[in-house]
């Protein structure tokens, strides 16, 4: 059995990051036989700036053939002022829509060897592990119309269109509902039903969806009010589902609780299991190509996508295991040096789990 | 001179609150003889359950009447399954737009003296002071079309519109780029321009705005890194400038890193300085009638509403003053108590306030 993995490093620290994933997954490939091949392709800035296109045919080509993609980044000043179809985001955004990678899975969990770097008190997150259900190719993402028009009265006005339909909230609620009937049974579904439309039916399909998930208990939460229950009090949450736009916001918000958002993973995923696999930190322009950026969340991501995509848990629990050994030999790159801790390099960092590996 | 002055006392612990404001507003009315009149009038639930309407012509005429609004809070449970058009939220958001209410000022201040409430380490909130302005009567609150459509595979789809005019932008950029000028000077916009087209514009003409405002120092975020900023270090902000949504949840989010939402008041005027000012702090139906909820940020906001709306700075200050003191002096409803200090009721709070005038 072969499998073929698309990388695709991107922009800023992308690179960097992408290449000590890549080194830990050929590691676990020969380890444990899991006959992957590797590809890699341009994205994003990197794209644009070979190609004259954030998403390359070539890209799109290899990408619908991968069994899964790992993408360190995309964007950076450098590409900001580009019109809207030009920029980096346009590869990110067209990858999800086309392979259709509607479940976008995030964690955010703070590590005990970690715990001192998150900005709240230790007692409001210790032990903190709450997923975030997010729905990533609909929503106000993708919603037609969408643009900048000029009025009669001469002024301009833009515009964009935040639509669902049921089968679309449906198919991310179910996984959103698998996902709590593996954890600890608790589902948030977080909307603004109470002043848009589109939400009041977001709230309507998951209500419908207890009817399959009876052993679930589903509560709802204005986004507001999800926001400031985050800060207040965030392990009252066990998996949050939620459309893309306010996923994108409170997943972020969540992610900065642990205070170390250069370990967190995530993984978008398709109704055939295939997926893309990204960290949760972005292209982080002002530090690339010093070799100082933290590359854990893209080896974690790497473990994600054995266990999701590849169905290779085994591997997958062995680079999570040799990232919890590399912490508890207090290794950290500068994002997340505290003191009588040892700073490492990106390379020393991805040295140290293939060392413990 | 008389001034009206409309209170609309709303749902749950509205009407509790809005009578420990009334009170101290009558007190200062007298020491400082502002020529106040007090009326009041039904909005939100308690509208609809006397009038089968969340926002009587009465109570929109007294509206328009009033140099000022003071409001407690709408919504609650026991109307969550109507529909749309008759819920309580309905009347607030009529209210908004009818009166043209486009500037919601949301301070989030960290009283020195409530510092163990926050959930944040107390280096990383300590003499919090940022403001918030939302843009309240634009944006996907108002946007047309909206609703819930039947499309041709028989699916519903439900949907908003998420639109901004330049001159709607520009007129809460003003507010924005004054607030700042009074401050310290720092201006960040929050927006989502490597995404949505609507929040380009916004950018587009934010970034026009600095030739009026030289003096203003203007920075561009993402709405998702906002979300972040806030957690990680929110004294990074002075103020902050958003949409309609995003100002919705960032505001919140921001209230919240102070642990005490009961203490935040809140503006919305409009180009007449006429003003609705109301805590930002819900309708708290699970507390209702029990005479345990704080009213400051009720009585902080009538203080707001002495300043902005009426031009009585000093009467403002006497009343911020008094609220310190009473602080000061150990006193605290269920909401805001920590060791140490003395928990009182709505009432005792309210008669402390007075004490100390
Ligand atoms: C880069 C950007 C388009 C993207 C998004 O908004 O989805 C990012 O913020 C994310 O969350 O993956
Ligand atoms: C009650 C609700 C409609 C309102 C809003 O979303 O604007 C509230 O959350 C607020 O922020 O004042």
């Amino acid at each position: 059995m072969s499998r073929n993995i698309l990388l695709l490093p991107g922009d800023g620290i992308g690179p960097e990051i992408v290449a000590e994933a890549e080194r830990v997954l050929a590691r676990v490939n020969d380890r444990f036989s899991l006959g992957l091949n590797f590809e890699q392709a341009l994205v994003g800035g990197a794209a644009l700036d070979a190609c004259d296109t954030p998403l390359p045919e070539d890209t799109l080509a290899k990408a619908r053939q991968a069994d899964a993609i790992l993408l360190g980044a995309v964007g950076g000043p450098k590409w900001d002022a580009l019109p809207m179809a030009k920029r980096p985001e346009k590869g990110l955004l067209g990858l999800r829509s086309s392979l259709e990678l509607f479940a976008n899975l995030r964690p955010a969990i703070l590590y005990p060897q970690l715990a001192s770097a998150s900005s709240l008190k230790p007692d409001v997150v210790s032990g903190l592990d709450i997923l975030i259900v997010r729905e990533l190719t609909g929503g106000i993402y993708f919603g037609q119309p969408r643009g900048v028009r000029h009025l009669e009265n001469g002024e301009r006005q833009g515009y964009n269109t935040y639509a669902y339909t049921e089968s679309e909230i449906r198919r991310i609620g179910r996984v959103a509902f698998e996902a709590a009937r593996q954890r600890n049974g608790k589902l948030c579904s977080v909307d603004k039903a109470n002043v848009l439309e589109v939400t009041v039916l977001w709230r309507e399909v998951m209500e419908d969806l207890t009817r399959e998930y009876p052993d679930v208990a589903l509560s709802h939460m204005y986004v507001d009010n999800a926001a400031m229950q985050l800060v207040r009090a965030p392990k009252q949450f066990d998996v949050i589902v939620t459309g893309n736009m306010f996923g994108d916001i409170l997943s972020d918000e969540a992610a900065m609780l642990t205070g170390s958002i250069g370990m967190l993973p995530s993984a978008s995923l398709n109704s055939q299991k295939q997926g893309m696999y990204e960290p949760c930190h972005g292209s982080a322009p002002d530090i690339a190509g010093q070799g100082i950026a933290n590359p854990l969340a893209t080896i974690l991501s790497a473990a994600m996508m054995l266990r999701y995509s590849l169905g290779e848990e085994e591997a997958a629990n062995a680079i999570e295991a040799a990232v919890s050994q590399v912490l508890d030999q207090g290794l950290r790159t500068a994002d997340i040096l505290s003191e009588g801790t040892r700073k490492v390099s990106t390379r020393e960092m991805g040295e140290a789990v293939l060392a413990a590996l």
